[in-house]
């Protein structure tokens, strides 16, 4: 069918693009770098939120909301933070607009409403929260403190991509804060497993555990640890991070603590965040060159039914058969649209369920009816059978599950056989430019040795595996002494 | 006991202020006019959203979402909008900061990072969303388009106030589009009716609808509908709008779409929305001197279980009854909290809970044990019983519809004996100073008489309610002919 889209083979970053904007689930806005994310991509964003919220309240954590705005001041008291969102951020000077005196149908900022002291858009949020906790915190009573918000930022990015990489984007940041390092530390963990866990087996998309290197780390922690998945095109994406903070927050607002015993400490702390960029994950680890395919559990349609008849009376006979399906699909929880739009041909709607990735399409025409059995189109693998209409939804409840798995399966093999063990700089430069995918490869600990292995090919270290063994080896660009490998990609 | 919290018949604003603070809903920030809303009051909230959310979805609704900013040109192009918006209006100049060339430790807005366009950021999102429609509608195929959106906006308030009235909030704002006139007003009508019973039923405040006059209408509509409620110390506050905005947006923006005979029309909006504002109602509405009061529906927390112990021995008895409780509570769909810590008193406990309006606690002691029974509480009305442990959970959840119910009729009684007819000015004078309350009377239909009246006693008509009868009688300021009463009040 193809629906104009180009294919990935040809030009995956215009794959990418016009998927986005072809199947309504995003597109460029009116201001630079930001974009309307439409119904249908806010739908799947929502299936995402409701689970990790889940997950994240069964772990004791409590939203809130804190202020969009970062008073400059506050903004710059966390050094290495202030630091590393100064270059990319929007800056509020005026509270008001009046008639421009030249053109009266024009406004301007009123140069007497000019602000005191600037105000900074969030581009993260620790500066307000832990200039916030310091008012929460005074015992070790007060502790933890285990708080998320969903909320927007901005980063004004000069590149940017849908979901991918915008100037506002939306995503979820937990602020925590603990009276014992290792407590923050297991925190760091546990939200680096729930993200693991979430996008596995939520997402259908594998990742790789580890933590970052001190360049690629977040500014203003002590240490990140991340989730990273490969992309079909061979670059990695970050898809979700959680930071140990240290005590450098508290130190930069003063947080203290009375200990059980009466000592004032600083308190440690801890943040972790997922963001709209998940969704890019989610189309370019699971589409193809016909649209999106989305596993299950994210589709907020799951089963389609289109009617192919000729004349009421057909119509009629085939939408008592299809209502039935419809209630009993329901009642299995499973979420199904029965399409009878007569203002929409069957071709037509076949190519924008196909393109938009509805897992499962059943038609059914006259001939059907005669048979009792309905045609079921399974989007993952284009593949079409005939299947009885009795018992119908237990069929397709297991058919469901197992496009889950199937994708999930399918990404894994990907996944694997593009990591690639290399032993020497000449294969590594080879198999980045050729092959693509993760590079495993010996590293001598060193920053200067990754800038330089990012100037010459454009390859950052992903992550340092939790799970990768300690074995003796030879830095892959210095030649020095190593002793685990790490994993080295171009990525999103 | 008093918990330190002002009375309201000292000082109602104190009162508010201080519930807020101490019931741990909400704070100030560093952000001028800008609210904290801390997990307790934010758990509340999403109470709202979610039963607000499950509404608009079952009337067909979708969310998506838009962007935080409005470049000032489209800001500009609905000119009442714009109005009414410019004078209170956060204003992005800048995209970058640089380190003060005077000192080191400081940043500053960097002169060559000025945007050549200011961005405003969003007090509304109808210009954004107008913009974005254009290219989403061609022909009636197209419409309605019915979406909402859950967003943080700013408007630059100089008198703040937690929840009431904040530079920024939080809100929904639903905004669609229509071919025809009659369907636009329909969706206008059907919003009102999904507010109201929404505020009515599930928050237990009563409210009046009715439609706004042409000085309070939202700026760029061509007619407002409203639902007023009235708080404890006789003013009103308007808990949520929805607006018939015409053409006006369509015309801005030039939106048209091709009708089924192939005309080019102008498309009809809506756009409908209530916010955290609604925090402040169920606040006002409900609570007492001891603190909040919240109905069941509401409750994060709706019954919560204290043990009342001297030694491990006896807490481990009554835990295991408090947790037997606990299960057979949450299998009914009630939510729960056993309090078992052992780092503060009974009596704390009691004041933390009555503080913060849990509809009912349970208190088990040695006693209780032996006779089979707990102390049940109710917040409501303060009220103690003993109540058998056998068939707890059908008597706790009758209870609570009990409170829900009750809780409504109690602020309907005070909001039906605090409206008040009256025939002149004097008395409108009177009942104003002494009562307060709605004042029911007769209206000239002219903004010069709403204004002058608003001018000497600071009342506003709050709406023309929609079930108010046609009745012949004279305007209670200047005399003239009527033929409907209006509703006047101060006004949150």
């Amino acid at each position: 069918m193809g629906k104009g889209l180009t294919k990935r083979s040809e030009n995956y970053s215009k794959w990418y693009n016009e998927l986005v904007v072809k199947a309504d689930l995003a597109e460029n806005s009116a201001v630079r770098g930001c974009m309307v994310i439409k119904p249908y991509g806010y739908a799947i964003w929502e299936k995402m939120q409701a689970e990790l919220d889940k997950k994240f309240k069964e772990t004791g954590h409590q939203n809130a909301y804190f202020p969009l705005f970062v008073p400059k001041s506050l903004f710059e008291a966390e050094e290495k933070n202030a630091e590393g969102f100064a270059k990319e951020c929007a800056v509020v000077t005026h509270y008001r607009l009046k008639t421009d005196p030249n053109d009266s149908s024009k406004l301007i900022a009123d140069p007497e409403a000019k602000l005191e002291e600037e105000l900074i858009v969030r581009p993260t949020s620790e500066a307000i929260i832990w200039n916030t906790y310091k008012g929460w915190i005074q015992s070790y009573r007060d502790l933890p403190i285990l708080v998320n918000q969903w909320a927007n930022v901005v980063r004004w990015e000069m590149r940017t991509r849908l979901f991918l990489r915008t100037a506002e984007f939306l995503w979820q940041e937990g602020h925590t804060a603990h009276a014992s390092k290792g407590e923050a530390i297991a925190e760091t963990a546990q939200m680096n497993e729930i993200y693991a866990n979430f996008v596995q087996d939520f997402m259908a998309i594998p990742v790789i555990q580890g933590r970052k290197t001190e360049s690629e780390r977040f500014a203003g922690a002590d240490d990140t640890y991340c989730i990273e998945a490969l992309m079909q095109d061979g670059k990695a994406l970050q898809a979700g991070t959680s930071h140990f903070l240290g005590q450098n927050f508290a130190k930069a607002f003063d947080v203290k603590y009375a200990t059980k015993e009466g000592k004032q400490e600083y308190v440690w702390a801890t943040s972790w965040g997922v963001s709209t960029r998940l969704m890019g994950a989610l189309i370019m680890t699971h589409s193809d060159d016909q649209g999106l395919v989305l596993p299950p559990n994210l589709a907020p349609i799951q089963v389609v039914i289109v009617p192919i008849y000729k004349g009421e009376d057909q119509l009629a006979l085939i939408s008592e058969k299809a209502n039935d399906i419809v209630n009993k699909l329901r009642a299995k929880g499973i979420t199904v649209k029965f399409d009878n739009r007569d203002t929409h041909r069957p071709g037509a709607k076949f190519a924008q369920y196909e393109l938009q990735g509805i897992p499962l399409r059943i038609a059914i025409g006259p001939k059907d009816l005669e048979k009792g059995q309905v045609e079921l189109a399974r989007r993952d693998t284009l593949s079409k059978e005939s299947i009885p209409q009795a018992g119908i939804e237990n069929y397709i409840q297991n058919l469901l599950k197992e496009i889950q798995d199937s994708l999930y399966t399918k990404a894994l093999i990907y996944r694997d056989t593009h990591i690639t063990e290399v032993e020497n700089f000449e294969s590594f430069k080879e198999v980045l430019e050729n092959k693509g995918g993760f590079i495993s490869a010996h590293w001598d600990g060193t920053t200067e040795t990754e800038e330089k292995i990012k100037t010459l090919t454009k390859a950052t270290i992903r992550c340092i595996p939790f799970d990768f063994p300690e074995e003796e080896g030879k830095c892959v660009f210095t030649g020095k002494p190593s002793n685990k490998r790490v994993l080295f990609a171009k990525a999103y």
